[in-house]
């Protein structure tokens, strides 16, 4: 089964700063083969379920190893039967209905 | 490695009435033997990771077989290396600090 | 127009230890005549637009004044204008498909 | 107060294509003058508190009028009183310690 899924780690307990921790996440994800991409409020991930899921308790390991006691995730994610989909697609959907251009895109 | 995490489930593609997929997720979690409470927006759910996961992962499959052909998960979760900690002492841990009621609880 | 949220908020950089930050919260939502029900990983809340978020409002600015440099929240909440429909009816329609009684809930 | 926020609509009740709710969406934001990036599960918004929340406000007026009986919403949203932080400075910030580069960035 395919997934479609936006990742956020909060690691807590370490001080305001988490953007060690974020960047040790994409790397374990990149290495896990998932085609990735990160923006300012999470990380967008595609792939098969057994591969996101091994994933992303790979990063919250890593995160307990890197000193955080604590972490609190929010995943979204998102699953169909109907048809394939990727994330490009889901993006291209929107730009497509908005004339091909989305707000912020550079022209 | 424990979870403590919140499961909230939006089927897509299925009209506007969507408790009975959120029933079914419930069967699944309980046969699961998982600790679970459901409130208005959610389920609250404590186990092993991988339980909890499977569980998860279970939902999805089923909530596909009941015609569902696109689902929307959102899905809190945390871990914690510090201490243990259950979904009711977390609960009890706010509580205390309102003298022991919180708003809407019954007396 | 009605809404039904579900409130998390994550302080950062003041420990692992977030329940006073929750109890406060709390109390602002029970002030501003909020209907609310908080569970292990969140609050239910129903109101109005504009009483709902001005209250999270309130909770930010709150939380920031008790001395967390910064907030990560995760709100998820839901309009509907086909039929009023309430926390309760939420969670009595999934108890009504799992014959009366949900898991977990005291008999 | 400053905000940066991640908004995701789930239209429910009008099958499985959302793709025209979410570019209306856009549009709404960006006639409201913020700042967005869209990615393939939501977009990321910055802002003035007032004017992202009254903005989110506008989509959801926006669906219903278009047709959608209900509207599940995922926004996570972070303030801080430390120091200002734009969504680029965010992502900058895991770029710089990942030696430049994002996995899934054209070089």
């Amino acid at each position: 089964m395919k997934v479609i899924a936006d990742l956020c780690v909060v690691p807590i307990g370490v001080g305001v700063s988490v953007s060690k921790y974020v960047a040790a996440c994409e790397k374990v994800l990149c290495e896990a083969g998932l085609e990735t991409k990160m923006h300012a409020y999470g990380t967008n991930i595609q792939g098969e379920w057994d591969d996101v899921f091994g994933a992303i308790r790979k990063c919250h390991e890593l995160i307990h190893e890197m000193g955080a006691p604590r972490i609190s995730t929010i995943l979204k994610f998102g699953t169909r039967v109907d048809r394939e989909q990727t994330m490009g697609d889901k993006i291209d959907s929107v730009r497509e209905k908005l004339g091909g251009h989305l707000p912020g895109e550079d022209l």
